[in-house]
């Protein structure tokens, strides 16, 4: 089946209709959606319905989707649940090829009448052949086209290889808000809600053909055909990464995910062994989903497992190499060679020069001793450990944009990564200065390909989850 | 043993020397430390020691302690690893009580002669009965007096309920400067290195007596003495909780440690042991010592198990009962006077009314919804996942203040404890002032008594521990 065809209406409409915009700004989700599409500058025509037809922010209104006169790609629907399957049904007549419908209201209340409109809806779309995303869910953005989610003006418009899909809008908000500032482009994202006719194993099946996608991100409360979503996450595993956060398995978590997607939440057990055996990456919350895709987006295919951890202070060291050896990395002791150039750089007060590299203050390592360390054929990666306000002295701008540079430039030369640990700041108000510096810094090294962590436990589980699928491909691989 | 009397040289010195404050203004460790105390605001008298003499810092300054005319409570020691035993010789004969010793380069460094010199630290300790804190540490804060750590200029003026002890002194400063912006005041913290003569054992009991007093955190790489260490523990447990980081199981954290402090970590299992029968509770990061010391500052001796998880969005909904379900928790469902409360407010288009509360949209919930949730019997805490930029409409600074201002008084008149989650703002450059407002927010929320995390899971985390040390006081009750 050739997805990439069948999802271009979806991703990349040359028309649109806003179903249930009204003329005055409301907090409705039309008009906040029209809003939202307008801002973000979707590339093609964009025809806003309501009965009052008239205009509606400068655009051309129609009471009907039918009475459009030019043929319409996709529709987004925000009408009351109890007219969304005849106003389905009108899509229908005009051709649409595919609708995202915002209202909520349906199966996910327990009620059966409500229950009955979605079965409504699905038997339309299975009938018709129309494509339907939702209902309950916030849709589709992709900044190639200029589609964006219900709430999503302020979203990057370029786009990057890192897909997203979940049943959750809000999570799909917070995924694009908080990954943006963290470097994430994104060239796909899906809020599917109560998934009644496309679901994830629709949308697996498409990004494992996309071209623009690399990654794939997902937040997922439940499956509605568990064997194919087994099929596709192995299928599209071979080829690019899944990282999924699964919610739903405990007595309240699966009674909340019937209440919001009307999804069966499943065993734990039964997803355990999901996971293992389709090469899907688990994780377990925003951040280490978050911090799990920045680890695939910078680093290289094959990471090894020899790990030095640098940093200003014993105690960092002792916790690093703790936190690291638990996450199935090793600290292999330097060579001696190495160990040697290290004594000359710092006088062994309160140092330690074995791996972990405890430079005894909290400035940032010399050029020579990290060259030692990328040196050591036993060392695969380096882990700095930092405080903002040392990185440079006296905090000034540029001398960060020094270090920064100094190091990426050790990563180039020795190709070896290296992952920053940028301490969070103070989080006193009158310290904002601290934070903005912070922030020029992270940017930098995301710019220079270095992923940043605000911890090492958060760095050491993005870098174990990226080990884990590549030993999962490597195995895969033997099999064959 | 009366510790109070014997530890007020130390943490209300009324006369200090700052020996190796050299006139030079430098990095090194006397000159920074003299800065720091002066600039701290010390109480009572400075003199600094150094072989020039003249004058430092303005203040008049003396060849060797025994010239200082008055008699000298505590003294500072920077000076080379070679000459701390006769400085140290020099300060018993003048008859000074106890001493820091923030010089490096003894036992940790692995080589005989220098842990010889160490020995001959401890053995002047032992004959002469002087205190000796370190040598390796970054010494004592104690704002009462105006006493400060190496580097610790900037931290609160004011005294408040919590100590740190720690081998680390790059994690006591962490912790004072984390902690600070998170509203935390500091009875005493100690950072004590290789601990040569006093140690954790010894802080431990002086901690307990101390009316300053009331939470201890800790760092711990490793002890002296187990079994003093177990019991000073499981003494103070039944007065102050003691939340402890011990890192060092690791091979190359054991490595670590031996190099950082010249610490034995010791087997998990051991510790495991005795953190079960201690009361001491075991955390495993910086940011969980701070957010469970935060837990125990702020929430009530006794907490239920009976969790409401509010927030806008289902997938938050469902993310929070998984969480504090495995931590421990419960998310009862709301009785059906509860749910018909709700469900009034809140119509069931993709939103949940049954515990969590998914009020469907990211804004607040309202006084009415929290007053139904905090009437409920089965609810003893409500945890509040929020986002600053809707916490009020336009992002208003007065709207904030309102929300949480309203929200205090739900937690006031029910006797509830609310527990914030405010969510980490995005990392964007230009998006400072929401950072600032979230930090005003933040403010608000401790200044309410409400603990505030960046994530359900830490907020799950620091909970579970609040709640494993009050059932331990339970046990031990009981069994007495």
């Amino acid at each position: 089946m050739n997805r990439l065809k069948e999802f271009e209406p979806i991703f990349y409409p040359r028309s649109m209709a806003v179903i249930g915009a009204s003329a005055t700004a409301s907090l409705k989700f039309g008009s906040l959606f029209l809003a939202s599409l307008k801002g973000f500058g979707f590339k093609g025509k964009i025809y806003p319905v309501h009965p009052k037809a008239g205009e509606i922010l400068e655009l051309k209104a129609y009471a009907n989707v039918k009475d459009i006169p030019v043929d319409v790609d996709f529709a987004s629907i925000s009408v009351p649940a109890e007219v969304v399957p005849s106003v389905l049904e009108d899509c229908v007549e005009k051709g649409v090829k595919a609708v995202e419908i915002f209202t909520a209201g349906f199966s996910e209340t327990g009620e059966e009448k409500k229950a009955g409109l979605e079965n409504k809806i699905s038997a339309i779309a299975k009938e018709s052949g129309i494509k339907v995303i939702g209902p309950n869910c916030f849709g589709v953005y992709c900044p190639a086209s200029g589609l964006t989610l219900l709430p999503g003006y302020d979203f990057p418009k370029e786009s990057g290889p890192v897909a997203f899909i979940g049943q959750s809008g809000g999570y799909a908000v917070n995924f694009c808000a908080e990954g943006k500032g963290l470097g994430i482009r994104f060239s796909k994202v899906v809020s599917y809600g109560n998934a009644c006719d496309l679901n994830e194993v629709d949308f697996l099946e498409y990004l494992a053909e996309d071209p623009e996608t690399e990654i794939v991100a997902a937040y997922i409360e439940g499956v509605k055909d568990g064997r194919g979503f087994f099929q596709a996450l192995k299928d599209i595993t071979r080829e690019k990464p899944v990282i999924i956060w699964k919610v739903g398995f405990s007595e309240a978590g699966s009674r909340a995910v019937s209440s919001h997607t009307s999804s069966l939440a499943g065993e734990e057990s039964i997803w355990d062994a999901v996971f293992n055996q389709s090469g899907a990456v688990r994780v377990n919350s925003m951040e280490e989903l978050i911090d799990t895709t920045i680890a695939f987006l910078h680093l290289p295919k094959n990471i090894g497992k020899g790990i030095s951890v640098v940093g200003g202070g014993g105690g960092i060291g002792a916790a690093g190499a703790d936190i690291y050896e638990k996450a199935g990395f090793s600290l292999p002791t330097f060579k001696p060679e190495t160990q040697n150039k290290l004594r000359k750089m710092y006088q062994p007060a309160g140092t330690g020069i074995r791996n972990p590299l405890d430079t005894g203050a909290p400035f940032p390592p010399s050029k020579e001793s990290l060259e030692a360390i990328a040196e050591d054929p036993a060392i695969d990666i380096l882990v700095l450990y930092q405080f903002i306000h040392f990185l440079a002295s006296g905090g000034s701008p540029e001398a960060v944009e020094d270090t920064i540079a100094m190091q990426a430039g050790i990563k180039q030369t020795y190709g070896k990564p290296i992952i920053a640990v940028l301490r969070p700041t103070p989080t006193d108000v009158e310290m904002l200065e601290t934070e903005q510096l912070w922030r020029k810094a992270k940017d930098l090294y995301l710019k220079a390909g270095i992923p940043v962590y605000l911890t090492l436990e958060r760095s050491a589980k993005a870098l174990f989850n990226l080990r884990k699928y590549q030993r999962y491909l490597n195995e895969t691989k033997t099999k064959i």
